[in-house]
């Protein structure tokens, strides 16, 4: 009577829903809602930076042929003829013993070639003198050192983040081509859930996992459609199914995808005719984790337990979205850390621990964050990484190397390398 | 002419910021609206989780002690009275050699002591046989085992991030304390000035640092009141301050701060009588950072080069606003990583230079993001990580070990340790 399902390697199951995860169309929006979404075009220097030769320093500009000789017992004097702030140019000449006194900023006159900082002068009346040579060119943020008009500084695909923002000011840039986001459906399958504003009643419990999911949605920037709690009656779920796939361009079920009686979800896959690209990952927790196709739309059946439902998430459903908006680094970054205590129980998965890294004093520990087991919900609320323990082996004691996956960060990686 | 001013350490600027920045009040809002605020009161079990015995699968809810003497040889069969859903509760009561049928979640029946997997069974009819003993307790969630009634799980001060959502829900806290958000007022001063959609005229450039603000503001999940951009007139500047701090609970200016002519910033300060707790950081970029405070309300005014302004906002603007709300872990994570790249500059101060880490074979490895002074632009947009080049030393090659601050990074650290 129970179905027996041929358990994937988590790496395979990545690269399935990536395979699997088709490009959306791109979109305008301007610089100040730019921020958190992917690129959908290269930022280009429209013009050097900096624009022109400027001071980088307050001071005073002058041409260094006649600093020549300069020396604490010979001090030379200049007079001042203008003075240039930041945002104005020279309207005068200079000739010999001559300068520009200049702001942080401001455009170096054609003239001048040297820039001596107010610090290396004594100042009089209009007048100052110095008390050594400066050669040319010296103290000069030169035209185009930054970056070289027409030269492509950043990729499509990259993120933007507030640095981003600064590129992007900076070239004028008042609306920007990014990818568009997906529309994401959502919906809780199971009668045991209430409403987080329901009181407790007997055999029920509140459903944390889509609030939970509309977070790590929110945490992406992205929306969502919420398609309610379905109660377990197969026709209603499978017409509400139907609707969310239809008006979305994803859709993320929770629950019902395990093999129990009121388990839907594969009935629901099978009468759509959607493909299943894998029903059973090689993970705890999350091993029931279900990934379907239909069309050009992702069907991502997460577990009902919420600490399954939250990895399942984070590994298959954020670098899919992340992909469809053709981001260059959809996966989330890790590294190698030290276990800051025992985890003895056997692995014939690999587990995906929720846990607390911290600085130590010889690299990150990292520790499980509390009671670990799937349907815990107190351990989700502590941890900022996933601690990936391999399969295969009798258990991890503390002191041994493992690598962790670092939870919400703005930047991920290109490759999915665990 | 030129003021001398006194650089004080890092250290030391962000400990005078973060003792001057005042509490905000909290406020209630809605659990779908919690998201990435800070938690104003514990988060505090509500009841048991799980709240009943509970099954973790899908099989048979029986009495252990019918299952005595079961094996191979000497299957004991079961007959099956009751069907189970998750979220419903058993209405009959068993008897020897009778079971009920359960499901994933489902509240275990006051009379039944132990599950049996689906897996482990032979189905009949109604009926099913085993061919092993259970013993009392075997294959059951028992109430309370994640989190008891009135357990304090998560400390006030803490970020709601998903997990955080998932638990909040779990308990029914369909509105939750958080922090007060601050008004944060932003202008940037500078005559050489162009908003983003102006065309470039000779010895101006476009505003980058303002919109890169309010984007470090914007991950933060912090909205900004705008001043616009000030010209550089020491009046119309005094008034448009005194406005803004009157309007807002703290102040970011950009540029001014310098010792230059048109620098005001200081001037302005000195007018409306705040305390200047600094106005030089032995840091590059950025030594002219400079912050006040007029009464309780914090003034910080960030060097116009868009490098320097963007590592002041999150060294010291940053943490100041997460302690203004309470948070526990108001300062940027950080890590050893390997210098992958000579950086041979000498530092008279303490160096932040704008970095990409990534994954090594022996660890994290972190290369400057390019071209680095403090103007530059192009390598702020790549950057995922600042390295940290302690002061002292005539430069540092590939290879060594250096400390690194994690940009964006969702989840903090409680001490400022470099």
């Amino acid at each position: 009577m129970v179905e027996i399902r041929k358990p994937i390697l988590v790496s395979r199951a990545v690269e399935l829903v990536m395979q699997n995860a088709k490009l959306l169309a791109t979109e305008t929006v301007t610089l100040d809602a730019a921020y958190g979404r992917i690129l959908a075009e290269p930022i280009i220097a429209k013009h050097d930076v900096p624009p022109f030769n400027r001071s980088p320093y307050d001071g005073f500009a002058v041409r260094a042929e006649d600093t020549v000789g300069a020396s604490g017992e010979n001090r030379t004097p200049f007079k001042v003829v203008e003075e240039i702030g930041a945002g104005h140019v020279a309207t005068k000449q200079i000739e010999q013993g001559e300068a520009y006194r200049i702001m942080t900023g401001a455009e170096l006159p054609a003239q001048a070639d040297a820039v001596v900082m107010l610090e290396q002068t004594v100042e009089g009346e209009g007048t100052f003198t110095l008390r050594k040579p400066f050669v040319e060119g010296e103290n000069i943020s030169f035209q185009g050192e930054d970056a070289k008009e027409g030269e492509a500084l950043i990729h499509k695909g990259a993120l933007i983040h507030p640095g981003t923002i600064a590129l992007l000011a900076t070239f004028g840039y008042a609306n920007v081509e990014v990818a568009k986001q997906p529309v994401v459906g959502l919906l809780s399958t199971g009668t045991e859930l209430l409403n987080v504003d329901e009181a407790l009643v007997p055999g029920k419990i509140r459903n944390s996992n889509g609030p939970m999911i509309i977070a790590q949605l929110e945490r992406m920037g992205i929306g969502h459609q919420s398609y309610g709690m379905l109660v377990d009656d197969l026709d209603a779920c499978t017409k509400t199914v139907e609707r969310a796939i239809a008006e979305t361009d994803m859709l993320i079920t929770t629950g019902g995808v395990s093999v129990g009686d009121y388990d839907y979800l594969p009935a629901i896959y099978e009468r759509l005719g959607a493909k299943v690209l894998f029903n059973k990952v090689a993970m705890r927790p999350g091993s029931v984790t279900t990934v379907a196709v239909l069309g050009d739309k992702l069907l991502f059946g997460l577990s009902g337990n919420p600490s399954a439902c939250f990895t399942g998430f984070e590994l298959f459903t954020r670098p899919a979205i992340l992909r469809m908006m053709g981001a260059e680094n959809p996966y989330m970054p890790y590294m190698k850390a030290t276990l800051g205590e025992d985890f003895t129980k056997p692995n014939p998965f690999t587990r995906f621990v929720r846990a607390v890294w911290e600085m130590g004093e010889a690299g990150p520990v990292a520790a499980p964050a509390g009671f670990n087991k799937s349907s815990a919900v107190s351990s989700i609320a502590r941890g900022n990484c996933i601690i990936v323990l391999p399969s295969g082996t009798r258990g991890f004691t503390k002191g041994m190397e493992v690598n962790i996956l670092l939870l919400g960060a703005e930047q991920g990686v290109s490759k999915w390398a665990l």
